[in-house]
């Protein structure tokens, strides 16, 4: 990895930061762009709130869609995928005894609103068990199957992470997307990992509904992300947070119902919708797709070292588009995880999240351009000295 | 007023900025905090934003539950207003043929809220009149009687605003208040315009909500909103953005529950709330009562110069209390209030919202510590030719 890379960032330099995954990291040059907003809205509010915005946040429309393959028409902005999972979810008329289907690697916090919606409406969560390891010949068409073998004919809604997040497990939702339309199921992705580390198309996955993070791996500002609606299904959409657009007209500002609805939640800082642009053109300033690639080789070295410490089975196949940026290794079951991670932290200053997941536990490794062999040699060397 | 204070802000020069209450203006001191907040949150995100969160908001939490009268316990913080009404009106459980009571004052956008609710769960919302321009003997008792008047057995909630955003009418939400809980109604007040432009004591109105935006009059960044919720009725409240606190235990980072179930909403930037405590700071340092002792002042003129271009009668009885910072001053009904607000802007570079409520029309004037007289002059040079 090139070393120069780490000063394009604000990462602090006394920590061996493997978590990009969480919450992201912003590089200075966007991290600019986005405070110049800032302060171009604080030299004339209401100018900047009340009448540029809309052109701006369409010219970032444009931008983001032509990136990952969406009509611009069928895009708004939403703070996180939370959020916008949320809007969905709200949004659907479900009903007693409707399914909900849903993987056993879907984020904590989106399993909350959909078991928040259950007990609104009666729908059921069913959780259909994707096995990892991952076996060294299985094909993407076989987890598919796995996951399609869960729908019932009360299966209204499938629910899958593109890149799951306890896992960082690459879901073929591209397969399950068009199985769900031929049966009329609904689906919604959870993008959250997915915008910036793997290539997307939207349009092409066939999803209903598409929500990412732009502040993870396309490294804009936090609180920037967005949902995508097909056409098609845009009719059921309700705001979650009614504001003015539920009564507007179209207008300048707003020139699609989705965006009129669903954007203006109330006066916010926009700045981080608006740094995405930034973002885009960072990576393809530094050439990102070379940086990913660094970053995937190095990633694969750090899982592999940690699997041949442990003894443990890799997660995943020894093929290309398994993993990218994120991954995971497997921990001996008998490991105290928050000792695990208080030790990484204070003895070797590496920053990573320990997952407990279905009884088991594992290190999640993020890397990103910032990263190098030293950082994984920090975290080798801590987990050597945590496994002893 | 001292000019000097213009140089605290961040407005253009070459603005005459008469709308503070649009969206408020952030001081430059205020500014920086603010930015500084974002830069140690990217030097490293996961410490921020996975562990001294909790702290650093209750601190705010404490610092600002001192400010307003409430309890740290019964706040969160909302992006704004709308945000915090919403969460509220998606809470309760009306059913059809309850009645919501609200003025012929609301702010559009809780409208809609109440309106999407009707349409939702059958309630009905009811539009009580308060009359302007409020008689020269009138006694806040007297409003509060009106509005009272308007409930009936089947009113379930109350929704007023504590100054009111078409009108700058500051309503007797105490008295109201107190007499709906007799009554057993539940009462939610819109502070939108409130906290940083007169004194509050929330525990005291007695409301069982009460939500307010720091980012107008108390000159926070952008972005930063409270919900106040009375201990008895925190029971009602349910998550608008369910995320991980919909399951979580308390914890250091949550250390009540409302502030778990609300507060974090997905990954987002929380500089515009940790602004607060910089924004209370600066108006401690320069002295900000007797600022706004001037801007009330100067107030005054201009609705007096601008009534007696007009021949309209004033708004309020000429007396403390019925305006602080913002005023209206009612304009000849056949104005076209679209063309005077572009040629304000263009010819006489006044920044001003024209208002067209209830088939009359107003400017609302708001005065914050950056205006002086050449602003009020400048309105007052566009208004004559307007209206000549």
């Amino acid at each position: 990895m090139d070393k120069s890379i780490r000063n394009l960032f604000q990462i602090r330099e006394n920590v061996h930061f493997l978590n990009h995954g969480s919450f992201g990291a912003c590089p200075k040059k966007v991290f600019q762009a986005y405070q110049d907003w800032q302060r171009s809205l604080e030299e004339q509010p209401v100018a900047f709130l009340g009448r540029e915005i809309g052109d701006l946040l369409d010219n970032v429309r444009r931008r983001l869609g032509a990136e990952i393959g969406a009509s611009p028409d069928d895009l708004v902005f939403v703070p996180n995928v939370t959020h916008g999972v949320n809007i969905v979810a709200r949004s659907l008329k479900l009903g007693g005894g409707d399914e909900i289907l849903i993987t056993n690697h879907e984020y904590g916090a989106c399993k909350n609103t959909w078991e928040f919606i259950s007990k609104k409406t009666g729908a059921l969560v069913k959780e259909r068990e994707i096995m990892i390891p991952i076996a060294p010949t299985l094909r993407q068409e076989e987890i598919a199957d796995q996951f399609l073998a869960g729908i019932t004919e009360k299966t209204k809604l499938i629910f899958i992470s593109h890149i799951t997040s306890p896992t960082a497990l690459r879901l073929p939702v591209e397969i399950i997307c068009q199985k769900a339309r031929q049966l009329g199921i609904l689906t919604i992705i959870d993008g959250a990992h997915a915008p910036g580390q793997i290539p997307l198309n939207i349009a092409e996955i066939s999803a209903d509904f598409y929500t990412g993070n732009c502040h993870k791996w396309m490294m804009s500002a936090k609180g920037a992300g967005f949902l995508y609606v097909r056409p098609d299904t845009q009719h059921l959409i309700e705001p979650l947070v009614v504001s003015w657009g539920y009564s507007a007209p179209l207008s300048h500002h707003n020139k699609t119902r989705l965006a009129t609805l669903l954007e203006w939640t109330g006066t916010f800082d926009p700045a981080p919708y608006l740094s995405i642009s930034a973002a885009l053109d960072f990576a393809d300033e530094y050439n990102w797709d070379f940086t990913r690639d660094e970053c995937e080789n190095l990633l694969q070295v750090a899982l592999d070292r940690i699997n041949e410490i442990t003894g443990i089975d890799p997660i995943y196949p020894n093929r290309k588009g398994w993993y990218r940026q994120m991954g995971i290794v497997e921990l001996p079951g008998d490991i105290n995880v928050q000792n695990l991670k208080l030790r990484l932290y204070n003895d070797f200053h590496v920053e990573i999240p320990t997952i407990e997941w279905m009884n088991r536990k594992f290190l999640r490794i993020s890397i990103q351009g910032y990263n190098s062999e030293d950082d994984i040699d920090a975290l080798v060397a801590g987990i050597k000295c945590s496994l002893e």
